[in-house]
């Protein structure tokens, strides 16, 4: 769908600004093309249609700020971009055409990869794949991935604080960035990107661009941290009665493994059902069903790896004693785990080919989650009937993927526009009501903005916007983007 | 010393702002008593005396939220303070009497403690003793601790982002904060406290307050991650040919036993005869001398502590094969593991037993830290004939405590004032040429202000400046500390 709403006023004089621009990035870095720019002026999953007035992509940091400073003097307001595989439109401009896109993706140099302290510095534009690369080549990991791995950026993973399936032992973007440096509105240029482990001079001022989604600061290359390359994993699935089942159980594996539980994954069997009719060559691990599946993950590095096996078997041992599950198996290859986990990132393609769907990307505290869940699809499967509740993802986190499907034969773009809208909301509400969040790691983009306005804590929502006008004071940072705008405010 | 500049101006009527506090914060809440509030006027160390308008301490976040909406209509400065054991003078006030003393001492509510999620909701009053002690409790442990733990607050150790002997592994109070309450300028409450694992609405707020030292909310409860309780530890005293060769050892000790190595401390052989002079009771842990000494503590919990014995002494046996110790003892008990970790924690007390010395809290990057300090200590050395430089400490995060002892017979007062003075410069300026931090772990305070602003990334500078302006346009909070000043900042 087209933008209609402008967020990017109008340069006073484009053509000037351009012109510098031009002289300043030269032919490679700038352009305004149509047919070069159009795949970066719609989002991946084809939510927003936006255009640019021109398409930015300059080679390092110095261009950045310098690009940065012209802007601040035209008042050209830039919407920067790095995989375009966001899940919020946080990287699509509006449909004005007055604002620069501004792609990171030529800045992508890695490393070295600094073995002894276990930390990498990479440009903003680095493909999350081939990070992963870079790292295993000497023996250590970077240890947070996720779907978009091919396409994603550091700077993209950063200024959305990406989460992922590793989150539970890794932490989210935010755990892996020791280091910053990121071009202000005013061109200034912070950079943190020195490897200090300690560091006490106030604040934690890198922490301002994580998750900010490109609206206090341009993120152009990052410190990372890596861990100890893996020796050996163990990937269990298993049968449990309920979800409540499925979260005692966690509770038993963390407590039996501590931090080698690296996944904790949960599947509805609605959804694995799903998953069959949708690749039917998939093949179910057990051989009966059972009402939920925890796809477990145990990992071991060198200094581990030997006793791998043994706990493994003690854990699920005690778990079967305990009656916490009711069947499962260990992979017994690295290609059987490779399958285990095809089944659970198969569910989202398998879920949407079943027709329309709305989907919330939510979390409350851990321990409520599984009443959360119960809760939430009765009342919406009660409030909307016909339509089915799916839940599946990182019970580990408190983050569930929560998938609404409208009744069969429903017409997509009415029922997306009429009840599905309603459906959303009214999930949101009750993610407020269980002391949740209406975005566990998609983050706000211009989907949620206007909710998080609706839903967020005032004081919040005021700091937010506080701490944006201190650091954009011109609003040049990715306009309509994350922060709440006036009219949007809750009345007080 | 008396405080003679005044940061918090005169309010322009104390006395009906201090009859409005006294109706809201009732006879158990306000103090203006001099007695009473002498202890807390002075920091522990003695450098700095300051004189407040009165004591407050407030049982709840609503009479803090309440107390600061008078503030800010009275024009009233605070300045918080937890335990008063901070090491820069952040909670001291300065010597004009015209700031509200805020201790949040009576907000000393731990718990319950959330053993499933390993996390607890504590007071900024509470103690960190007795943290450690409710979590113990459970089964559990809070993983930060530090020499002022006695007395050392929730609050006042995450406004000053705390360290201690235990961040190689599990961080800073940074990393243990999940969630956070505070009290903003004009007296509106921002609560995260709700243990989210995964929240991605925007930047994470509550960084904002971690390590600003009061200057840009009042931190008055939060959240925070425990960990499995100790099993079992094995602590190791180790004789080494120099600080080369310590972070060799370091290197081989991460990859042997990874995270279950809690600490790794350096202590070179000077600073230990300086504790057996001081305290001639302790006994030397190996039968001969070494130029340097490594404490090493490998943990486990109840999953891995069968292993814990055997692990360390492979650990050890592949070290001397390798040449890298030449001599090694593993506690025989835990009296002894406490006699080697008393050895480490007397050498503060020991240096400064032996005449007037300079301190400083640097950091340097982690790999440039043994050839910083070679270098370091002979410069100054030699520019200063007479000085003696020690260093000691958590060689494992970067950080070294770095302290030059004044020329034998030197008069304290007039050698502090003097050279004393001219040598912390010049540390600073090198710590800088090395990339470091002129603050690891004590933060900046009013010590070490006009440094930072001497010595930091202007731009670095001006965020923290611009912020700061923006959350307390009135500048209430806890002024003179950290912020460098209009006139302390260097010509752009």
């Amino acid at each position: 769908m087209t933008q209609t709403t402008v967020y990017a006023p109008s340069p006073a004089d484009p053509a000037a600004f351009l012109a510098e621009a031009a002289a300043l990035l030269g032919p490679r870095g700038l352009t305004v093309d149509a047919d070069l720019m159009a795949p970066w002026l719609t989002d991946w999953r084809g939510r927003y249609q936006g255009a640019a007035l021109a398409l930015a992509q300059p080679a390092d940091v110095g261009e950045v700020a310098a690009l940065m400073r012209l802007c601040s003097q035209y008042g050209v307001c830039v919407v920067p971009q790095g995989g375009n595989s966001g899940m919020s439109g946080g990287a699509t401009p509006d449909g004005g055409g007055h604002a620069l896109l501004l792609s990171l993706r030529r800045m992508a140099t890695i490393g070295p990869v600094d073995v002894d302290n276990r930390q990498v510095t990479c440009g903003a534009g680095v493909v999350l794949q081939n990070l992963h690369t870079a790292a295993e080549a000497t023996g250590l990991r970077f240890p947070l991935t996720l779907g978009g791995k091919g396409s994603a950026t550091v700077g993209g993973l950063i200024s959305t604080n990406a989460g992922g399936t590793q989150v539970l032992r890794h932490g989210n973007m935010r755990q892996q960035v020791l280091g910053l440096q990121v071009v202000l509105a005013d061109g200034s240029v912070l950079d943190s990107l020195t490897p200090l482990k300690k560091d006490n001079r106030g604040f934690d001022q890198k922490q301002l661009f994580i998750g900010s989604e490109g609206t206090l600061g341009i993120v152009t290359a990052a410190t990372l941290k890596l861990v100890p390359g893996l020796a050996d994993r163990r990937v269990v699935w298993a049968g449990v009665e309920s979800i409540q089942a499925a979260r005692r159980l966690m509770l038993h594996c963390e407590n039996a493994v501590a931090e080698a539980l690296e996944g904790f994954e949960v599947i509805p069997d609605p959804s694995l059902s799903a998953v069959f009719d949708y690749a039917p060559d998939m093949r179910h691990p057990l051989q009966g069903r059972h009402p939920w599946y925890a796809l477990i993950e145990v990992v071991a590095d060198r200094a581990s790896a030997d006793t791998l096996n043994e706990r493994v078997e003690a854990m699920l041992a005690e778990a079967f004693e305990a009656g916490l599950l009711d069947d499962a198996v260990i992979a017994a290859s690295e290609t059987q785990a490779e399958a285990f986990w095809g089944l659970r990132e198969t569910v989202p393609m398998a879920e949407r080919s079943k027709g329309p769907a709305k989907q919330h990307d939510i979390s409350v505290p851990v321990d409520r989650m599984p009443d959360f869940i119960t809760h939430a699809s009765a009342a919406i499967e009660a409030e909307f009937p016909g339509c089915h509740a799916v839940a599946f993802g990182h019970l580990g986190d408190g983050n569930v993927h929560f998938h609404i499907l409208a009744p069969a034969g429903a017409d997509a773009a009415m029922w997306e526009a009429g009840d599905g809208a309603a459906i959303s909301t009214r999930v949101h509400d009750l993610v407020v009501e269980w002391g949740g969040s209406i975005s566990a790691e998609h983050g706000i983009g211009q989907l949620k903005r206007a909710e998080l306005a609706r839903l967020s804590d005032p004081a919040s929502v005021t700091v937010l916007r506080t701490v944006k006008q201190a650091l954009d004071p011109l609003g040049l940072l990715n306009p309509g983007k994350l922060v709440p705008l006036d009219h949007e405010l809750t009345k007080g």
